[in-house]
């Protein structure tokens, strides 16, 4: 495959999970593109540059997008770009906030469960898009 | 069971589907109360004086509120509400402004869909209420 | 279809729900025997005179046996039968005392959660059993 | 709704089979088209005169299409086609005749089964569907 | 994320399997805590020191309690813990005895086959747990 | 666990492809089996002298065999084995071609895809075996 991997567009604005996030990303061989801040990632979305195969965005972000804005801004863009959200006090909004057929992570989570997250729905992505070709 | 059966908060300003709605419902074994507006909707929701089972939408609405809106409030109220949505043209919003674990039917659909989507989600609901207990 | 029709065994002993569970499963196009204790219900299913599709079952019943007990037992004769319990306040017991893949349905239900959650379970079965063939 | 309801393709050579699953999907509020042969089936779904909402075929058909190849020539023109096996004898070949998310019935079934079925993936459907717009 | 990991409560008395089933949480990014027996598992699952995120149990454990007695046990401290069982010859009454809404790995499985059936299970919990608050 | 590793049987003809695979099948635990061709795995299947828990396919082979007729003969010597197809420009055939309870992978994707869709479908087929005992 020298084709180029899958790529995540990952919105983090605390350093320390970015890294750790990242690492675990990268193990599971994903490519990545972080942004610090909800207008930097819908800036990249809109762009269109590269076709990010799902997003993982933390709620509370640096800026006056959160991340329940960016995810809603991202499936106008891509309906069903698959959506995990990283969250630690914000997470009881998520059955009201939240788009549908997302996943939410409750800090502190294992990095296992990131990865399995990003691959349950984009296993289950393939099958929709399938259809359309 | 004497006691007070399940009861659907419908909101829906076409009479002629209201009335094709209820009688699936009433058919099914449901009571509900049907509100046209948004606004009266939402304001059942805050007043408690039933506790709704589901909530059954349109999503355009007289009145300012659309199905959207009124699904997120419902939401605040109760976090696991189970909501369908019935839509025509707005279809497509849903993957962008549907809530989590919601149902989306497009006109024209048959009743069988409504009652079994319902059920589907009622039933999914008491396995995560009940851990409350 | 000349041949039977699919038998659930209902175990109910209060009349009033029997007779609305009855009537809801003959509605379905189910055929079903009603015992009114566990000890009744557990000999019916030994005895194995009829292949029963399904188990619908209240926890607390008449006798010494309970509906967690039933449907363990119904599950030792049958490891993949569809089992639904009816509760009114032992509901939450369910995560600790329930069999994999059932359903609870907590009293007042609609119908048609019932006849949706028997049909569920069953057509999620036949794709388990197929593989046997 | 005055617009048209969903229309079921059923593909069933008994004529008793056929007026039981008639009656059944009436009932349920679907509409329906029936073929006695994979054949017309086929000439239908290609003819393209009507959207099918899903198909449901027996496996053993007159004529020299079985339901199995019916159901992929189906999903050929419509990817997301919700598609119901109805079987006796050939049920034990579905995990290897079978299209992808599709439900199969072994007789006898209840009619509650067809239609939760029918109904189910209909549901599912819509979701994949509605990201297409 | 300076904050404490979700930690597993591990239940094996084999040393060989324990070091392998350690060794694959240390990878996932879990943290663990091992017991020997079930009695011992009861005694830390209800002295609620910690927050355990799952159990992962064998069925068959030194002491009078099994792995099926561990997670009904576990289960009325948390009603949505996810329960993994780890089994051998016992693998076929998990339909009888097992909790809902847990998986069961029959030995010998690939690793990765463990830390995807706890991230499933706790992804899919953080929904229902939301809710909640 | 001093028993034999679960063996996925492995059929892809592109070697770069083939190495990358079988890196992510043995990160995760996974024993494996490559073939080249269809043929191959056709005869493997058919011999019976392992018995293999998952099979991975590419859809375009060497030989006169596709992933697709690969995957049905494997369905018919075990009708639950868990099937992963890998696919390039054949992936939009999947609704059509593939077997029911399959999961597809699109090229490019990451290596956390694969072990998570082979676990994914191990873990929920054990459910359904276990009944068989």
């Amino acid at each position: 495959m020298t084709e180029v991997l899958p790529t995540v567009l990952l919105v983090e604005d605390d350093d320390a999970i970015q890294g750790i996030v990242e690492e675990a990303l990268r193990e599971g061989g994903f490519e990545f593109t972080s942004a610090k801040t909800g207008e930097e990632a819908v800036t990249l979305l809109k762009g269109r540059l590269v076709a990010y195969c799902a997003l993982v965005t933390d709620i509370n972000l640096l800026g006056s997008l959160t991340g329940w804005e960016v995810a809603r801004a991202a499936r106008e863009t891509d309906p069903n770009l698959p959506v995990v959200y990283i969250s630690g006090a914000a997470a009881h909004d998520w059955p009201a906030q939240g788009v549908p057929n997302s996943i939410i992570l409750q800090k502190p989570f294992a990095l296992a469960q990131l990865t399995t997250a990003v691959s349950q729905l984009l296993n289950e992505r393939s099958v929709a898009d399938l259809g359309k070709a």
